[in-house]
Parts: C-alpha cells; sequence; structure tokens
C-alpha cells in the first residue's frame, strides 16, 4: 500500500527527516511518500501559522496528482487540519497528534507529551480534546526548543526533552510522547534514559494507517465528515498579488 | 472607535448582510468597516472549507492596509481561526460563535444553537468548546438549510428555524442562538414566536468588542496568544499556479 | 438607560466605591444607581454570610421604589442570589462573577481569580462553574485580605494581589480577574505590573449589562427562571424580635 | 442522640409530616426536633423562595435556643443554605438532597430524581453537583405538581410520580430518589409498583446524620467551612418596615 | 511475531470464532495462538461473570507454558482484567474494547457500541471511561441477545444488530462497534447495510498489538503497571472443595 | 441484623483487625461476622492482585454457609468486585472505598484519600469515579507502605500517613480518608494531630450497611445489577491441578 505522509510546514529538510521515521515504522509491503506544502509556514509555531498550514496542507493533498495512494498520516504535532482532510479524501486520514495518543493510552495509564515551544501547549491539549483522547493525557510540557531548533544540536534537544520528561513524569505521566514531528528518531534514546516508553507520533500514525487500510476502513461519510459540497472556492490570493511574508509576524494595522 | 468585521466567505452579499447586522448593534461613536476575504470559500459548511476559511480571514487581516482599528470580529459561525487572529493584531478579537454563547449564558440556565446543515454541527460544538462556554449548551441543531440559501426564501428560513428551535428547546435550551451569520436579522422575528430571547452572534460580538475597547483590554501575549514568531511564510500558491476549484468538491487522487 | 448595581453587603463606603467604578465603565447614555442592602453582613466572606446577602439583596429589589430601571447589576463577587434576581425582575441580571470571567475568556485562553481570603475560594469556583465558564478557568487564589482591609492600605493590597497572581499564573492563567467588588480599580497598576489583562467584573458587568439593554435582550422565563409564584413570604422575623448578631459567629446551641 | 431537622419554609404541617418522616427512620436513640422557619417563603419553589429560604433556616438555626443537638438535617430538597450551616454548627450538618443522593449511588449504577416543578431541577441539579453526587444522576424529573399540593391527593400524586418516573427509567435510572420533602412518606407505595428502589430523602439524611455522630465525625474547619468571622450582621429589616410579601411574586421597578 | 488470543470464557467454539477473526486481521508474520480458560463463566454477561473471567485469564496467561510470544490480545468485550494482565506480563497488551474504540475514534466525530444484553452496557461504558477513549462515544446500545446466542441465528443476530445500530446513530454515532467478541465476522455484512464503517474489536486488537511490536513498544513499568510484587496467592480452592456452579446463579445465603 | 464484613485478602489477622474497627462502629443489634477468603492474594497491592481478590471474594459469599445476613461490606480498599456481589446477593452491598468517600463529602468541600502503595492510587481514583464520588475528591496520595507492613510499626506508618497527609491537604483536601482497610483505627490519633476529620471506610460502611438495611433498601435488580444469569461457571482450576503462586509474580512465558 502507498502512504502520503505530509508535512505540515514548507522545510523540505523535515519533509525528509519525517519520511525516514515513517519508513522505518512501515511494514514490508508500504511505500511511503512524503509531501512538502508548496506553500505555508517555514514551521508552525502557534495558531496563525497552524491554520496557515492547515489550509496549505489540504491545498496539497487537493491538487496532488502522483500515483494513488490508500492512507494519508498528517505529520504536523498539535496542527489544525486532520477534519478537513477527512473530508477531502475517501482513504484513511490519521494525524501524529492523536496516533501517539492512542498508542500511549495502550502502554500506561497516563501520558505526557513533550513538546517544543510553550506557546504550542494549548493546540496540543485542544487537538487531544477533539479526538477524544485527552482524558488519561497528564501533562502537554514544552522544551523551549523551536521546531527548526531541534536538529541544530541533538546532544542540547536530548537534555531540553529530558528534562521536560521529568516535569510530565511528576505530573503523573507513566508513558510519553514526542511532541513534534522534528523529534522523530529521539525514541529511543531518551526511552532508555528514561526508563518509560516514548511513542513517536509520525511511526504511531503509519502503524495505524496501516492498520486501518489492511481492515478495509476508512472515514465515516455519515455525519461530521461528508464530502465537501461543490462550490466555488479559491485557494490563495488571484495571482499577481503579493504573498510572502518573509520577514516579521507583526502586523501593522492595529491601532493601539 | 473602528471595528473591523470579517466575513468568513467570499460572498460580497453576506458581507453587506453581516455590516448591516454589526451596524444595527452598534453604539453611536462606532465605526464597522466590513472586509470580505479575497480567495477562499463561497460560503463554509464544513472543515474543509473553515480550514480555508481561516487561512484567507488571517491573510485578510494581515494584509489590510485601511485605517486603523480598534476591534476584530470575526463573522463565521463555529469557523477556526479565531486563535490566530488573536497572535495577529494587537487589538481586542471576538467570534460571534462564542460571542452569542457568552451573552445566552447571562440570559438562561442553559441555550441551543439552531444552525445550518447539520454537519456544521460538530465545527460549533468543539468551537464553543474550547471557548469555554459549552457547558451550558444544551443542544446544537440542524435547520437541513445551505448557508446560501438562508436569504433565499425569508418564509422558509424561519419555519425551519422555528422546528429546529422546538428541538433544542425539548433539550432544555432556554435561550436560543443563531447559528450562522447569514441568519443576522432573524433573532427579533423568530423571538417573538417562540416566546425566547434568541442572541444574533453578531450583534453580540460588536458590543463585547465595544466593551473590551471601552475598557481598554486586549489579549494577554502571555501564554498561548503571543505575537507569531518572525519567519518565512507563503500565503498562498506561488503566483501562475491554479488556484480556483470551482466546480467540484471531489479529489481523485485517492484510489479505493 | 439606568443600571442599578447592587452592593451585597451593608457596607455603605464600599457601595460608593463600586459606584465609582461602574461609572469609570458605563457610556455615557447610562445612569447607575447604586442601593445598599438595610441588612445583611457587613462583608461577605464565607457561605452564611453570601447567603445571608442574597436574601438581603432580593429583599432590597423586592422594595425598591425608585426610578425605574433597565438591568440590575449584582457586585457580590462568588456571592449567591443571581438566579432568584433573574426570576425576580424582567431587565437583564448580570453578577460581576460571571461577567469578568465571561471577559477574560475572550482575551486567553485561561484566566485566574485573585481573591481576599481562601476561604471565599469554593464558593467562586461553584458560582463559575454553575454560570457555565469555570472550564478555562485556571486557578482562584486567596490573597489572605479580609474584604474591609482592602481599602486600608494600598500598597499592600497591590503586593498581595501581586504574589497571589504569580501562583495564578504558574497554574497557566494569561488574563486575571479582580475577585472581589472591592478590589475594583486596582485592575490598572497591578495589570501594568504584571502585563497581563486584568478584569474587575463591576466595569465587565456593567458592560454587559448596557450590551443585553441596547441588543433588547432580557432573561428567559421559559424553564428555570419563571417569574416567582404567588404565595406568602416573609422577607425577616415578626418585628419587635432581635435582628441583630453584631458581635461574633459564634453559634451557641451545639453540643459538641 | 438529638438531630434538629429544619423545614426550609415556613408551612407547619409540612414541619410535620417531615417529622414524621424522620422519626420513623431514626434509631431507638434518636430524637428527633423539627424547627419551622419563623419568616421565609411558604413553600420553596424557585431560586427566590431558596434563598429567602437559606437566610431564614440559618437565621432559626443561630436564634435556637432549645436543648443541645448532635446533628443538623436540612430537609429542603434541592434548597440553598447547607455550606452555611456548616460554618454555622459544629455538629454534622446533612441536606436532604446530597442522602438521598449517597445512598442513591450505593444501590445502582444509575439514579434518577423525580421533583415538583420542572422550575425546580436545575437548583437540583447544580445542588446534586457541587454535592460531588451528580455523576450518577441520569435525570432529575418534575411532576408538574406543587409542593403544598403533594398531600392534597394522595393518588394524584403517586400517578404523577409514577409517570414521572417512567420518564426517569427511560433515561437510565435504576433507583429513584424522592425530590421534595413533602413526598416523604411515598417511597413505598411507588417503589412496589415500580420494581425500584425508593429513596427518601429525609429518612437517608437522618441515618447519615446518626453515623457521622456515631463515628464522631464532624464538618472540618480547614478550607472551606470554617465559623464566620466576627462581624456586624442584621437578619432582617429594622424593625417597623414591612416585610411581607403575601399576594404576589410580581415585582414592580422594573420598566420594560 | 506471536500474539496470544485469550477468550474472556471457556467456550472453546467462540475461541476457534475469535482466532479465526484474529487471524483474517493478523499479518503475515503473525502467528495467533489462541487460549481458551480453564475455568470461569461460559460466557461473561455481567459484572459476576466478568470478574471470575479477569481471575480465570489472569491465571491462563500465568500458568501457560507453550512458546514464547510477543503481545496478548484480550478478547472479552467490556471485561475486566487488562491492567492485571499489563502487570502479569513483559508483552504488550490490548483488549478488544479500547481497541475497537481507538480506531473508531479515527473514522468518525463520534462511534457508537452495539453490544448483547442491556446488562453489559454499564461495564462497556466504565471501560472504555477508564481508559480515556470514551469522550467520543455517542452511545452503547443492546442487541437483548446472549453471548451464546450469537451464533445460533445469522439473520436474527444481523437484523438485532442493525435495529440496535439505528439507536446508535439517532445519538450522533457515525461509526459501530461490535461489541461483543462473538460478533466478530458480522462487521463486512452490517457495514454494507448502514454505510457505515464498523470496527471489530478482535480485528482492531490484533493490529494495534501488531503495531506496538513492531515499534518496540510495551507498557510503562513506572507507576500503575509494575511487576506485581513477590507474595502468596492462591489461584482458587484448595483441592478437594466443590467448585462448579453448573445450574444457577441464584445465592441461597441472604436473609431477605 | 448480620452484617458480613468480608477481607479482600488471605491474611486472617487483617480480617480480625476490620472487624474489631467493624464491630467498633457498629450499632448495638448489630452482629458482624468477618470472611476470609480461602484464596486469592495474601494482600491486593495492584491491579492482577484486586482481580483475583474480586473473583475469590466473589466464590467466598457464594459458597457461604452459615447463618443469614442482612448486608456485606466489602473491606477491600480500591478493590475490584463490588458490582459482582451486587449481582449475587439480595441484601445491599458496600464498598469500604465508595463508603468512605460518602461520609467524606458530607464533611468538606474537598476530601483525600492517604493510602499503601502509589501503585494503588489508580485503582482507587477508578474506583471512585465509577462510585460517582470522584468529584470531590482533591488527591490520592501514598505512604509508600506496603498493606502487611501498616501493622508493624504503629508510630512508622503513622508519621507515614501524616507526611502523605499534609499532601493531600496541600492539594484542597479539608478531610481525609483512611486509604486501606488495614489502616482502621488509625483515625483517632492522626485526626487530632491534623486538626481534620478523618474517615475509615470500614466503619463508614458498616453505618451505610445499617442505614439501608434499616430503610428497607437494597440493590436495584432492574439495569446493570440484574441476578446473574444461570449458566455454567467453574470457580477455579480442576482439582489436581496447582494453584499457588507463592514465590514471585514473575512471569515466565513471555519473550521480550
Amino acid at each position: 500500500m502507498r502512504i502520503i505522509v505530509t508535512n505540515c510546514n514548507t522545510t523540505q529538510e523535515m519533509t525528509e527527516e519525517i519520511v525516514r521515521g515513517a519508513r522505518a515504522a512501515a511494514g514490508a509491503g508500504t511505500t511511503v511518500t512524503g509531501l512538502t506544502p508548496a506553500w505555508g509556514p517555514a514551521s508552525a509555531e502557534g495558531w496563525l501559522d497552524s491554520y496557515l498550514s492547515a489550509a496549505a496542507v489540504l491545498d496539497t493533498l487537493r491538487t496532488y496528482d502522483g500515483p494513488g495512494y490508500d492512507a494519508v498520516v498528517l505529520a504536523g504535532f498539535g496542527e489544525h487540519g486532520r477534519e478537513g482532510v477527512r473530508e477531502l479524501v475517501d482513504v484513511p486520514v490519521v494525524d501524529i497528534t492523536e496516533a501517539a495518543a492512542h498508542l500511549a493510552c495502550l502502554l500506561g495509564r497516563r501520558y505526557g507529551v513533550v513538546t517544543t515551544l510553550d506557546r504550542s501547549r494549548g493546540q496540543i491539549e485542544d487537538s487531544l480534546e477533539t479526538a477524544g483522547v485527552a482524558r488519561n493525557c497528564a501533562a502537554v510540557v514544552g522544551t523551549g526548543l523551536a521546531v527548526l531548533d531541534l536538529a541544530d544540536d541533538v546532544g542540547r534537544t536530548e537534555a531540553a526533552f529530558l528534562a521536560a520528561a521529568e516535569r510530565a513524569r511528576d505530573a503523573g505521566a507513566e508513558v510519553l510522547v514526542l511532541g513534534c514531528a522534528g523529534m522523530t528518531g529521539l525514541q529511543r534514546a531518551v526511552g532508555e534514559k528514561l526508563g518509560l516508553p516514548v511513542v513517536d507520533g509520525v511511526a504511531a500514525a503509519v502503524k495505524l494507517a496501516e492498520s486501518l487500510v489492511t481492515l478495509g476502513l476508512t472515514t465515516s461519510r455519515t455525519g461530521s465528515y461528508g464530502t465537501p459540497l461543490p462550490k466555488t472556492r479559491l485557494w490563495g490570493r488571484p495571482s499577481g498579488e503579493s504573498q510572502g511574508d518573509r520577514s516579521s509576524g507583526e502586523p501593522g494595522g492595529a491601532l493601539s
């Protein structure tokens, strides 16, 4: 089977890292195809980035014209969009946030999430809540590292993860979740040092996607996730207009 | 003061209707400026539309270069984006979904929402939950009418609203909320027939926005809603590429 | 419009302070009338005081014979009575507890309340819960100061507030609420020092009351808040009997 | 031991009925003393009545000068005041609302409450919630009968109870609770007809009060229920002023 | 890898049916070994059966002396024991109740469970709650069929399932779960008729167990699920004493 | 009346201690009969022990052939089985876990549980949750002492309890619960030192059982707790097979 794994940001190196993680988890008969959105944020860190990412990921999948696929894995931890992708495609869709939580629930009575910046904690909590798996989440803890800084210095990342993991454990976590797609690969090293199972969302999502495909299950079209209604939709500014926002997050228009 | 009211879709007529409702509610010293996104869905009905709308609304506000403003009202009932806008601008941001619920909580022990299609119910429930005001929501009920059909036949819309309202009342609702920006103006007629207070989110959001501005309050920058970090962001496909999706919601790529 | 603001205790100076805060928040066309109950506790600190206050406030409004009014603001933070007043009068009723929480929810993902004595925390938590706005409350924290001591030494009050605010912030609060009507006026000073928005319930309630009046909304009579049924009610001991309790909270009758 | 059982209203006949029920449940060594408040509502039906009742019950206990007592039972189903009484007296305090729910939880997985007017349902739900026993409550259902009408026609009362009980059972109730002190005595007749255990709150509260006294347990003074602070409190209007409200629940002062 | 699948009852035919379902779901490299407890109930229908089953399943796994294994699947829907097995063995343990719910959460916004007798509903609800996946469960509905009657008449079983499924759908379920291991195999037929995805817990648990094994994840030993402490344990009556209970569920000793 | 009090483990000394505690709490006309299971764990510390204990306790009650009895008290704090016993016998069944919580709720706004090993905390939390009394539980805290070590050194036990109690108090507990049947008798000593009411579950359960018997109330047979269905059940291995597990909790069969 073929699984599409979409990065949530435009950073090609991160897609490659995610695809490596996905392939390491995938079964023998599974082909993993990575997609990097042609637009969106260079990294998703906050709500604005997350909503921009959601639209870009949807657009990427909408206009994808490669070989057919059997499932979609959304590789943005805590990012928006999964319900929209469930409407868009006819195959199973698994978000790495919920995937990690589903497996973590099987491994201990309470789990904790260790993520990047503190500002991402709220999105993750909300995402777990609406996915229906927040009940046994003991804590979502930040390391203080930005998404694109994770790969810079593996030692620093590991140390920051271990420090945050202690706080999650103090809050009752018996299992940990890597709270960023960019942490993929870290699970073995930190798991051994902590003496706790550590779940990587990318790997978890690949296994859940394979499971659904094997069992012939896909998204229900009854109720929430019906096919999008036919209508006019414009996916970005009419051409010719400026679309870049390369230098700053500072808006200019507000008065106060 | 000036309040920006953003429609969540590209339908100009609906912006005009929303602005009419907003002006009817606004105080003497308040100027209401309506914004229609240059891209996005013609109407938001489902998760895909909602995420597309969120990015388009953010882009619209990001590139707005008109006169300064004191508050933003987001006029998409149950649509995504409010947290991102709170990061983006320095002025208070009020979403009509939460606004209607806040006022409804003051008017009865339980409230109900009457919306358009059943498929929108889930988004509204999630939006109320994360806004912190779902506890006293007795029911979210659909009328079966699409967003752009609401204005076609006022009698039909009113009848459908009344039928759905009965179901909300049976579930315990003592107050009703108009669950679509396109229902603005309906509150008086149906309120009288039902003998219940009916809250319009657009009007509610204008009053809450005015309240926050008058009290000198704006979004906290500590924790969740910090200013977006400086980074590269592309708001739509590189120019020249096709962006339209004018005929169908059917994706083509999935295998099964 | 005219808004009646009722103090929850018999201390006239506190009514005056509350009225000053209410007037500072009120719009140009709003007249604020303060009411001090003729009976009840000198300050409300605990459940017994709160229930005594609730009856006294109801009696005060029941027997009010001044000019007509358009809304009632109940200025006792965490005190009981709001549902009874909703039954009693035909105009909108806003309690400062819920009002502050409603606005706080619009300003951050989690809010905290800083109040007087620790013993008041439970009442506030229950009041937020039944008002339907507790979900996003991160903490209710006491300063250790009694209600009538707040005004004695502004410096001490401010310092105690800031210390308690730190604990609320550690618990996740991104916005703070002044948890006592007697703190009205403190919001600007502590807000600047904390770098967080601080909501005063009196001001919030005035704006919400004005909003409801402007929108023509009032309490639903269907379900919970029907008009009180006609029946014999005695509002206090038959005359001639002792009513004072001026020296002590110690009951005498219990055995053990 | 001596248990004080306070009626929540001024209707002496109802106190007598409650005392009969309490005595039927009490152990051999227990003396039951009934108290009727000297003021308050003739029956408690709604929030205004409930708050008036709470103050009157507190005043009744505060000024009680009879023989010492070992526990207090508050015989108003869904009425306010229990936390205040816990502050006031040094002996255990049991409210019939919570008492019935505590025993009902031991008899089935879900229980239901059958009460008088629908308008009382909200108060009962809130009272169960804050008492910590709402989780297993499947439904609170009204019979449509007023408190003082219960005794008029036992056949009608029984029939109305049975009809409401069916609705509670459909909602999942496996045990029923008599939702009004005035229903005391009904449990045996309806229990047999329904084939379900039926818990009377007055009887339940007497047994729980006896249990606490026997075990030497009383209210914690740490935290919420400290002794009331010494201060000036006026329990009712200064003498000479009108206190009666004998004819109507209609307030006069509101504008609209 | 080898997965042990334990039936929760002593009925060998049902083990065979379960093993067939497990093998149909298992990957190419997976060996499924079925275990039937040597003691316990012939079918688990109610709490007494469930607790008896839990001990028997633990004993069966404790004394198992066949080839080594990589994971355990517990094939009793809603039955107790999973946490104990997590303590007992060093390999991943997946219960079919939680497994079905985890996959169902990925396929729709709300799921429903269709089970055998109504008396089993409570256990299932509790099992989903403590597993952390109850939040998105819309309903647990009984078919009225006993466990061992499911196989008697496939047409009747299917019809009863479809009728119950309608009730689950009315309650908001967008996905269905087969609420008994004895229903394994039914998913395809009823899924087509309902137009909804139907999840079989046995199949789901096999895929989740394979996923955990492949990812090198197993139960956390920190906190709840530590290895059982060394101590004396007797797994059944000393030999010679009667152990059978072949004729009746009626206890004899109670007085009343 | 006669109350059967079942120990949850096979340690006769502990049964005697429990019976002493039960008799100290029982009324004049109550006879307490202690039962020690003939099989099961020497002490229950963890889920495996708890499920083994549940079956053994059920078997003990099923085969009991002594004098008739009026109620059953289950004296295993946090242990499983209560719902099964409710199905089995026709008389009221009270578990000490829920019993302590029910009384604790009457004594303060929040209660805390102090138990033995940390590994037991999860079971207790789940037991309180499904019993419907978890809402007001502020914390479940471990002392680090094993069940059978409690009696060794009363001073050590008391010191460990007091240290754990401080943590519960910091979390908001106003009342404490002894979280192990083996702590019975400790309540008075630690209660005085802490200045808080301390509830012993054995005593609480005896009083609740007496209360239910006196009021003529017993378990509902409608819904969850119907009489067990007639069927073949084997309560332990066929005779001749080894049943002991005297030396170790280490399973042997797992691969990894």
